[in-house]
């Protein structure tokens, strides 16, 4: 994960200089990871000083979402701010390799740079709202009660283009050095996935209410090699 | 995850306003996310805007230690910078509430805000490199050669003082409007985990040498509630 060149110069974000072949500017890449990670990190400037929230999202098309209540001083400065990062990252597993140096992360990373435009309109606030549920439970929304007006004020929702985005992957076994191989120590992946445990019901929960079919057999969309 | 309050302005940013009860300042809990959390997200601000990369870390005493190519911009950067943003996130599962407004999810966070210094001297890079490798499995530095002064070379080594930290927590089911604890629909919590499959040698390795213990039975040290 360390040796991946993160886009840096604004004018070249998204061109990824160091290692080439680990940067793919291809919006389905980018769609995927975006859909199956659960949570991004975002990075807007406060004061000359960068800030790295974590955040829920949604996607709808080629509009990334992210959303938090009205009294988040992170939200309100995040839409003030001229520009943000949002970066999404899945750890596929450990790269084992014969040295530190080689040691690595099989990993998918997005990240996505732009104004981030706070969302007035109603409906557009309710599409993605409702794109946020349904990106942590799919189908949960249907399932739910509309949102209030209460609800709908009480909560700041943020709008990121896509337009400028890249994805980096790194797949595959360690790369060692020839003079490592003979070594006497062991190489390989170890494969990494986040899994879900049996739900939970509240104690609250009516006990004729059954789990629903997307919490009982959770799974993420997934385009891990 | 989105309605609690991050830090922002920086004279405050280690105060948690909002939510107090999620925020937690306190160095064990801090310690404990930090340790667990595989990766991190390093904010810097490069000409004006925020850039937001995956990382690895590693953490000796009250120095948080994250590293890159010294080819990778971002660390470059990074280490030129006034001030740093590192957030290290752990997605504990999902508040599965009866409404879209009080959906949430259960997790821990830590950001660490400061000055991110260029290590140079060899000895701590050494250090901080082993810690970064047993972070990832818990003695592995142990099983490898030493560092080259060419890989030394190679490597940028970023030190960040535990001194300016905050960390949060969310744990429990969902809390729920009162008027909607009869809607039919479930409400609960949806456990999530990240786990390890089969380590898969590499195909160069030699078949005599086992698969190590850390990577056989691997676990994060965890504090999961």
């Amino acid at each position: 994960m360390p040796d991946a060149a993160p886009p840096s110069a604004p004018s070249e974000r998204t061109t990824l200089k160091r290692l080439p072949d680990r940067g793919r500017f291809d919006r389905e890449v980018l769609h995927a990871i975006l859909d199956e990670a659960l949570i991004c990190h975002l990075g807007f400037v406060h004061d000359g000083a960068p800030v790295v929230v974590p955040t829920l999202l949604g996607r709808i098309d080629d509009t990334l979402y992210v959303h938090g209540s009205v009294a988040s001083r992170a939200m309100r400065t995040a839409g003030r701010t001229e520009q943000v990062c949002v970066t999404a990252t899945l750890v596929d597993g450990i790269v084992v390799a014969r040295s530190g140096f080689h040691s690595s992360m099989n990993y998918r990373s997005a990240m996505v740079f732009g104004h981030a435009r706070l969302v007035d309109d109603a409906d557009e606030k309710v599409r993605a709202l409702d794109a946020i549920v349904d990106h942590v439970m799919a189908g949960r929304s249907a399932d739910l009660r509309p949102h209030t007006d209460v609800e709908l004020r009480a909560t700041t929702v943020l709008a990121l283009p896509l337009d400028e985005a890249s994805a980096k992957v790194r797949t595959g076994g360690p790369v060692d050095d020839e003079a490592d191989l003979d070594l006497d120590v062991w190489a390989g992946v170890l494969p990494l996935r986040m899994v879900a445990g049996d739900a939970e019901p509240d104690e609250l929960l009516r006990p004729d209410i059954p789990v629903p079919a997307y919490l009982a057999d959770y799974v993420r969309p997934t385009t891990a090699g």
